[in-house]
């Protein structure tokens, strides 16, 4: 371990939490619009930046789809603007007050949110990540340790060097309370900072995920699988039906909460399949089936494994004989991401509701309204299928944590305790 | 790893999950009602189970207090079983809705809350600490892994054989959705099932806390150390000020929200410290002292480390030449649960509220209000440390997760992206 490099950075940041735990609303919305005029001021040089990154001749090796991720354009650059100015307009995650108890005459208890500290965010390849991230983490009050993709220090370093003749305008702000950190080895060493980071977000790959869920104590804020299922039920509109599971698979088939199962109820397999894979055709969808599903459509090939995040137009079919059988199936080989239901029988979503135990539960809709800004949020810090602190797509309330303030008159608890004890008023204010 | 065992408790518990989320808060209030009624009716049974357990002879050689600790009598039951019955009047923390939100004509989005899922609770010693921990499971709907101290082994057992004979009324309820373990060793196998297990509640020593927290990826949900700190600031009533710093320091040495260490301003130490020193003898206080301290009373012993939480009738003190002295003392030493200042001054009370970032932030009042009774939560599953999911007192909000369910007609997302996307209505309903 770098013992000192990773003492620096502990120190750094926690010299800059009580700076950042003090900025108004005003000052942290104010920051957000100087950081987008200055990102805006700037961006040839940045852009600039970017053409060196991908001048590296270790470039012309990774795949075009990941070449064009590295790539920041003009057009590109736009919505990141944008969204930082977005993020002013929200409202304040912080200080919002949760519990306003009166305990007794003069002993007053409120509970409020407060930054949850410091967040370590690692992405890989894009990055148009940082300036989002930086935004996430001012808005809510945390001080940043961020680790970009090693194909983009030049842009990164452009950012940040943009970022902080922003931070240099504010005395008030800790000149370091957003840290670029580079290099694998480090992450490794700054996983084991529990004490001093509070969260972690991985941005990439699940392979990435995977192994950073894999090895820290921190919490970590997000998802390694994305296996979304829908059941087509007996009673579903086919047409309908038939839309929305193309939509789920087609519209962009990368992303997390992209279908990668459909469990169709036998008893409609042999209407429904043909017109699905007709459509699968039109659509240049792969499809995949059961051994049943492969006796009314012999030319489909067999699922390998069903706990498989295809993320390409590739689609399992499984038929059920009943919906227990659908729901004990995305039980055993879903990641409780995102799995719906098609039906219009009221029964059969009740039971379909009641019965499935993931972040998003679907009734007649496309798994890929499961998303942030979909859902009004706002902003998206990402999607957790973690049970704790934060499930299915979070926003600026995944980035803040809580505290209690007691304010009494120099009260002890001796009175309100023992046999003659004083009753507490416990009066919601 | 005794892999096959391990094995079978997951297997059981994860099948018990589907009918526990399902339970009524009718059947799980029956429920609690019924096991109170049994455990109350087989009173007699499970005190002579823990006067097998007392007899143990190895028991001969533990503490006193730990012996008063393991023992079981009619007026301690009594609390346990009103405690089920205040659980039963509580208000469902189940199915309440967060978010409720009108995306689009047809497209409804609600957020609410279920069960955690599976929690682990790893208790020492204290017997009646099992009902309580199956009453907050039961009432959350959560399923149950238990690990008693191996001193109680029959009372637990005694405990856990009533609690059958109440879930076989119960045909909807698995049998094993409470499991009671034994033994060390399979608690280092069960910290590695992350997957089946959601959060860890350990009730115990500093050192069996701190353990489990370096052990597993599992969400723990409590504390380590417990060193709070009051300030006393010049401004201070002095009269007022003592008597809520013995309150803190006296009431209950042993509890995490005692006193440890008095920050005294310098300015008022000659006056303050002589009263102190006096009512420190008339409760039995051993004062500790920096070194200013030990200058204005020469027979106050040395503070060998400022990180001690003695947890009986010790006090360090320290002199403080300001307010911000105090706070920087208390962001090194402090372990973040309750710091509270002592002043009139409105600008002091001010800049420790904004600048101390503990769980619990007081002014003017005892550090034992820390607790989820006094702060009306109605009932406690501990008190946190963690910035993340619930912090300082944690009720039954602390065991509950959170899921989205979308009803939509056959809604496809491509309507809502690109270029000529229809605007979300967001409209909160």
């Amino acid at each position: 371990m770098n013992t000192q490099l990773i003492a620096q950075i502990v120190t750094q940041s926690n010299a800059a939490k009580a700076g950042m735990r003090q900025l108004s609303i005003t000052d942290r919305n104010a920051l957000l619009f100087a950081l987008a005029d200055a990102l805006l001021a700037n961006q040839d040089g940045i852009l600039a930046a970017n053409q060196l990154d991908l001048a590296e001749p270790s470039l012309a090796a990774v795949p075009y789809s990941t070449q064009q991720r590295l790539t920041l354009t003009a057009s590109k650059w736009q919505p990141v603007i944008q969204g930082l100015h977005q993020l002013a307009t929200l409202p304040d995650p912080l200080n919002r007050t949760l519990r306003h108890t009166l305990l007794d005459d003069g002993l007053v208890l409120r509970q409020h949110t407060v930054p949850l500290g410091t967040l370590l965010v690692v992405f890989e390849a894009r990055p148009d990540v940082l300036p989002q991230v930086v935004g996430l983490a001012l808005k809510s009050g945390n001080t940043l340790i961020a680790k970009g993709g090693q194909e983009t220090t030049h842009t990164n370093r452009a950012i940040l060097s943009i970022m902080q003749t922003v931070w240099a305008q504010f005395p008030a702000l800790h000149p370091e309370w957003v840290q670029l950190v580079e290099g694998r080895a480090i992450i490794q060493d700054l996983l084991q900072q529990h004490e001093a980071i509070d969260l972690v977000i991985p941005r990439g790959s699940n392979a990435m995920v995977q192994h950073i869920m894999a090895n820290t104590r921190i919490p970590v804020l997000g998802h390694a699988d994305g296996i979304c299922h829908l059941v087509w039920h007996a009673s579903a509109n086919a047409d309908n039906a038939l839309a929305t599971v193309l939509d789920a698979k087609t519209h962009y088939p990368a992303a997390c909460n992209a279908l990668e199962t459909l469990l169709l109820d036998a008893t409609v397999a042999t209407h429904v399949l043909p017109k699905l894979d007709k459509a699968a055709q039109h659509k240049k969808i792969t499809l995949l089936g059961c051994e049943k599903t492969r006796q009314l459509l012999p030319h489909v090939a067999p699922v390998e494994h069903w706990a498989t995040e295809y993320g390409d137009l590739t689609l399992a079919i499984k038929l059920v004989d009943t919906l227990d059988e659908a729901m004990a199936h995305i039980a055993t080989y879903g990641s409780h991401h995102t799995d719906g239901i098609l039906a219009e029988d009221p029964a059969a979503i009740d039971r379909f509701v009641a019965g499935v135990d993931s972040a998003n539960v679907y009734v007649n809709a496309s798994t890929r309204f499961a998303d942030g800004f979909r859902y009004g949020l706002g902003a998206e810090v990402g999607i957790s299928t973690s049970r704790t602190h934060a499930r299915g797509p979070v926003g600026l309330d995944g980035l803040v944590s809580t505290r209690w303030v007691l304010q009494g008159r120099y009260h002890t608890v001796l009175p309100y305790t023992g046999e003659q004890a004083k009753p507490f008023l416990h009066q919601s204010l």
